[in-house]
């Protein structure tokens, strides 16, 4: 999507370690006219699949889904990164290892919000090792339910990640895919 | 808001200890027609005050502010938690303590993001003891910034949090106030 790649390439920041921060309009900082192309997009990506609910992941995923939410007027449900003192004992669980955050998350799902009637569309921020969405795979699995694909907004294309799924017939739609970062230039896929 | 009441009374579930669970339309499964409403009533009661930014707090109000947001169409800030590996040094912060995990956190935003011209609409999904908005009013005050006023989804009105704020002088304005909790039934504020 070409609006993404010029918002990446005018307010992206890359820092140390191939991270790419955009914190000014998707991770911190929330921009709503960039909230509304991402919802827009993904609903003409997979607006004929028959989707029942979305699912993504505490905590930057939570308002790109609400929002994509708005378009598909299914629910969004978020999976947890801890199991809070008040979300119940009746939950699909998968270990997730944070490459950013170098250490590996249990993320739960209750399991009354999922169930084997589902069609469900994976939202993401970012797709690089494909660690998180590889956990939320496995509790759309543990329910029994069908995984439409992975919409993601910003895929490293550089990183195993997308390959990996893609490998595993899973259909992933990247609104950006970034084929190679340097210190100060972004190249997207053609 | 009547709509809100009704989903409350029907999908509510109250546990011990005054806790009123809500994932089922709110807190961890955002039904959309919920967020509609949400997002529509809170632009009823401040599309009129020039609103410049919406600032909550991870995790449970980014959903509400993200489709807040879109209505207002002004950018949607969401404190973070924990200082994570990036996202920078150059933060406000406060200590904001959580009943229901029991513990202290800090909470962070960046200050790219918030400056003392910005008109600042604090968002949050619960008002109860009013831990959570004082730390963000900190934050705001902080920047510089002005508080237009909290838009809160539920408050406990049973608790103290949204009568101190307003004796500040603070405008909150809650779509759904309970006034009582017994183990099976809510009482909402007339």
């Amino acid at each position: 999507m070409k609006y993404l790649e010029d918002m990446i390439r005018r307010y992206g920041e890359i820092e140390k370690g191939n991270i790419l921060k955009v914190d000014s309009f998707l991770n911190h900082r929330m921009d709503p006219q960039v909230y509304k192309e991402i919802g827009k997009a993904f609903l003409r990506l997979f607006g004929d699949c028959e989707v029942t609910m979305i699912l993504t992941i505490e905590a930057s995923g939570i308002g790109i889904a609400a929002v994509t939410a708005q378009y598909f007027m299914v629910p969004a449900v978020f999976a947890k990164k801890s199991k809070t003192s008040n979300i119940g004992d009746d939950l699909y669980s998968a270990a997730v290892y944070s490459y950013t955050h170098r250490r590996s998350n249990t993320i739960v799902v209750s399991k009354k919000y999922l169930s084997t009637d589902d069609r469900v569309l994976i939202i993401d921020d970012f797709l690089a090792n494909g660690q998180a969405l590889m956990g939320l795979k496995s509790i759309v699995g543990q329910a029994g339910a069908e995984l439409i694909g992975c919409g993601i907004v910003i895929e490293k294309g550089f990183q195993g990640g997308g390959r990996m799924l893609r490998e595993q017939g899973i259909r992933v739609e990247s609104l950006a895919i970034i084929d190679a970062m340097t210190e100060n230039t972004v190249v997207f896929k053609k």
